[in-house]
Formats: C-alpha cells, structure tokens, sequence
C-alpha cells in the first residue's frame, strides 16, 4: 500500500539513539529529511541510476539503517510523490466542501496548487516526472488522473455556471492550465527574480482574464 | 560548432550502397530517420542511460556506421535538440521582418510554437529535459535563454503599444505563457482525444482572452 511505512510522527518525535543500528551514529532518524536529500539525488541523477549505494552515501546512513524504515528505493520514490499527491488532493478535498461559485472555488484550487508547487517543489517535480514504470509510479499516475477528472469537472461547472466561457472543451481547458501551473517547477526557485505572491498572482491574472486588457 | 556534421542533403540524397561500411547491410544512411529513433531512446532511457550499444540495436546500424556520421551520443544529442531550437527561432525570425501590432506577432509566435512542439514533438521534449550537463546541453540551455529574451522583448512592445495589460511583469508573462505553450509535449499526443488546430485555438484563446467571458 502507498505510504504504508510512512510514519508521519517520526520528525517530531524521532527514535530514541540507543535504538538505532549500531553502524550509524548520526543522529536520530528523521523521514523527512531523508526523503529531502532522497528527492534530490532522484532528480539530479535520475531515477533509474539512482542505487541504494549512492542514497546512503547522500544520506550520510548505513543501507541497512535505510531499510529499517523502507523496503528500497521504489518505496522512497512512492513516498516522495505521495507526499506532492496528498498535498495537491487537500487543496482539493478543501474547496470540496466548500459553498460558492465554481470559478472562486476554481481559483482557489489554482493559488491552492501553485502555494503545493513552490513548497513541495522537488516532490512535485518528482510526480511530474513518473513515466509508469513500476507499480509505484503507474499508482501516483492513477492519482494524477484521478486529481485531473475532478479539475475538470471543476471547470465543468464554472462553464454550467456562466462564469466560465462556454467555447472550450473542459478537459483541455484543464490540461492548458495546468500545464501553466506545473511549469513553475521548470522554472520557479526560492529567492529569484519572482516572488511566490507575485507568480500565483500573475498566474491567476492570465488564466482568467488573458493577455489583453479588459 | 552545433551541428557541423549535420548534413541537411541527406535525407533526400542517401549515400551509395557501395560507399556504406561492408558490416552494414540495410537501406542506405538517413540522418533524419537516425535521429528520430535516437530521441526516442534517449526519451525512454534517459540520456545518461543510453549506450551507443543500445543505439546500434535500436537504429539497427553498426557502431562503426554510426561513428561514420557522428562523433558520438552527444553529438547525437546536440543534433536533435538544434533541430527543435532551429524550428522555434525561425518562427521568430519570420515574425521578426514583420510589420504590424507586437500583439498580432506574438499570437503568431505562440500559434507557430505550438505547430513546431507537435511537429517535432520528441526533439522538443528532449530540449525541455536539457539540464546542463554538458557542453552541448549548456549550448541549447543559451539558445533557449536568447529565445526567452526575445519572447520577453515582444510581450515588452505589445505592452507599450497598449494591447497587452500593463500590470504584468513581461519575463514572468513569457514564462507562464510558454509554461502553458510547453506543456504539450507532456500530454499531447497525434491522434489523440484533440486535434492539433483545437489544442492551437484553445491556446490562444485562453492566453489572450482568458477563461472569464469577455
């Protein structure tokens, strides 16, 4: 199952030392920094060339401490673009419940998911880049889908609605979209010439009211 | 110098039979149809992955024939990421001889674009993977950059001359805009759910108009 060893209180309330393999002396466990560093060689080396030796040596762990808390390196990779998924799927979950019109809902989901982009950036850059080669990635391609359908039928109901031109198809209305939104992973860093306020701004400004003037 | 041994001739003048090395017993050399499977390997193992081993078995050439054209996989990997940076800067340069509102050039360049990422769709994907690892990747990545810049400088003009919206940054507009533009090489595929002329028309519909109706 997605996240099965995934133990959410563990960067909070790390093991005791004496627990820990007696080849590692670092200090305690944290998940989440593991998957950080994990991320980062997955995304610089690629996926596939990425091996249990060069994890533990980015990591600074024994491979034995790395499988005490993970079965390998698919279950990282699983990990690593469940946490972008569960993220993307809150912005979501959030407006679900939500009252209002569709198209205030629709332009929260996108600040919603361009706020996930910026903070989970290597995650989501990982998601962006499941291709379906394991069981793990055609998993988070089924969320992906799943998180796709659900936009759609967004947009779907902003068009119902009038507040969203009626001449386009709401499926590629949501592909064009968020193909805009997920660039930012191409292209956005902390601390460059744009801030987060400015893009999510910009973003907003363009995907619903265009180029030109009104 | 980016694609010295590239010989545009070719494709439509193939070598002799007699003049191929005498291991290499197929039809005779052609560079374009070379390179089209070359992509595709690169796409599908990664560059790093890819052996000029796995080349010879996916193109079926020898080695040796290979080398006959190319001083090797990099090489190969300059020749189809120039052939994607070729396309889009003479969608450029044709609109840059003409007259006329920035406004209606920079629709142009957008549509032109999108008709170049479909036509040449796995040499643009490579170019959008390109991460600087070499010298011919730092070449393309410079190449791109200068068309960023000069995208840059259009949106600039349509503003000054009042029909795009001021209040946008024009770096941050180029790279939402072909953010969105780019995004077709991850989900649009020949003959699938929407033809190329509706993906184009949607396109600048939502760049220019956005989804609010106007």
């Amino acid at each position: 199952m997605l996240g099965a060893h995934y133990r959410p209180g563990m960067s909070s309330t790390p093991a005791e030392p004496q627990s820990r393999p007696a080849r590692d002396r670092r200090s305690p466990y944290n998940l989440d920094e593991l998957l950080e560093v994990v991320a980062h060689e997955f995304l610089e080396r690629g996926y596939d060339a990425t091996s249990m030796e060069d994890l533990s040596r980015a990591t600074g762990r024994t491979k034995s401490s790395i499988y005490h808390h993970v079965s390998g390196k698919e279950e990282l990779l699983r990990l690593a673009v469940a946490r972008a998924l569960d993220a993307l799927f809150a912005v979501l979950d959030e407006e679900q419940d939500r009252q209002g019109p569709a198209v205030e809902r629709l332009e929260r989901v996108v600040r919603g998911s361009a706020r996930v982009l910026v903070a989970e950036l290597p995650y989501v850059t990982l998601l962006l880049r499941v291709r379906g080669n394991t069981e793990g990635e055609r998993e988070a391609l089924s969320r992906r889908r799943e998180f796709d359908k659900r936009l759609s039928a967004l947009v779907g109901d902003a068009i119902r609605e009038g507040d969203v031109r009626a001449d386009l198809d709401p499926r590629l209305v949501t592909r064009l979209l968020f193909g805009m939104v997920n660039s930012l992973v191409e292209w956005f860093r902390p601390g460059g010439a744009h801030d987060r306020q400015e893009v999510e701004d910009a973003l907003v400004a363009l995907a619903f009211d265009g180029l030109r003037p009104r």
